[in-house]
């Protein structure tokens, strides 16, 4: 069967490819390998329905012969692993994998704080006076990470997996604000977004936003 | 080779098993695979030399024939990848680590959120009024965790990697401190907790920790 992929009917971000599927499609995309959407309102994801699907109530997930997944980076690993967009060395696939959970637990977790710091606490008083802390803390993050990205194309050799998932959270609006303090980060980012696949898979999402918001 | 782990020389958490050794320790006790360990101080934590090893200066990371990983779920992964502590069938291993990626991803986030905000905001005017909606966050991903483990012994069929990183999250002390209004989960983690397997990595760590602080 085409996998199906859960996504937002209207993405809050309005087509700038910052939901949890761009990852998805990005891999689905590298790999030729088509899929169909499943279209989601903010009320559909609290069903029962959908948290048999999602315990957690989010997007994406991914459904194919006999197979519901959750969680954009198993997806990613999953359809990696199918269509080979690991290294076949099976250190070098270790490595990549690495970067993955990097990316999703050591990167994403500062950037979103600084996020919610503004969405959902923006009108607080003492926000103003957080954001330098958590600045901070997400600078020690991308400090290290630029460091091991100097002289580097990707990551770990070869585009991989690994880089899906890092670009995704450093496209992240607290990240991106910071990239020109960043360069090697910075055109880490910008070597991704030319690839062809990223630019179908952003085409796509982007292409259903619009068509949603008007 | 016996595969080295880096650990904490003096673990912070005085032998309660929260360091992020411990998932590492657990699988490899459920496997049977004896390690060494590299004791780092903090001050070792930053160096070039340990940085080589895992970018972020922290622990734990993971060093056997020609590989050296980083990532608690990275390791465990491949740990269970090698030593079969992830089922046979394609569509439940996926699923078991779709949990995986959960765990640190969509628990773990909400938990060090909460716990942050007293290590390293405990003095501030703002943390008291900050707390209860911290706790909210994390409830709601605990009430969605909750539900799904109703009625399982373990997140998916048989015991897993996914049990692993998901128990040890569980474990920390902003979500330990919950587990009274969460039966289903509390039932989970002393499941897990009488494993052999737990026990022995525990009581090693414990055992280390105990030396170091004397």
């Amino acid at each position: 069967m085409t996998p199906i992929v859960s996504v937002f009917a209207a993405s809050p971000d309005r087509g700038r490819g910052l939901a949890r599927d761009m990852a998805v499609r990005w891999a689905l995309a590298e790999v030729g390998q088509g899929h169909e959407l499943r279209p989601l309102w903010f009320a559909d994801l609290k069903t029962p329905e959908h948290k048999a699907r999602q315990p957690f109530g989010q997007i994406p997930t991914y459904e194919t012969d006999g197979l519901t997944l959750f969680e954009s980076g198993a997806i990613v690993l999953h359809i990696a692993e199918t269509h080979g967009l690991l290294p076949a060395d099976p250190a070098a696939r270790a490595r990549a994998i690495a970067w993955m959970f990097a990316a999703v637990s050591s990167i994403e977790p500062v950037i979103v704080e600084r996020e919610v710091a503004v969405l959902l606490e923006g009108d607080k008083p003492w926000t103003r006076e957080r954001l330098p802390m958590l600045e901070a803390r997400l600078r020690q993050r991308l400090d290290d990470l630029a460091a091991w990205l100097e002289g580097r194309d990707w990551l770990e050799g070869d585009f991989s997996a690994g880089d899906i998932m890092m670009v995704c959270v450093l496209r992240r609006p607290a990240a991106a604000l910071l990239m020109g303090d960043y360069p090697a980060l910075a055109a880490y980012v910008a070597r991704a977004e030319v690839r062809p696949a990223f630019q179908t898979a952003f085409a796509e999402q982007k292409a259903r936003s619009d068509a949603a918001h008007g």
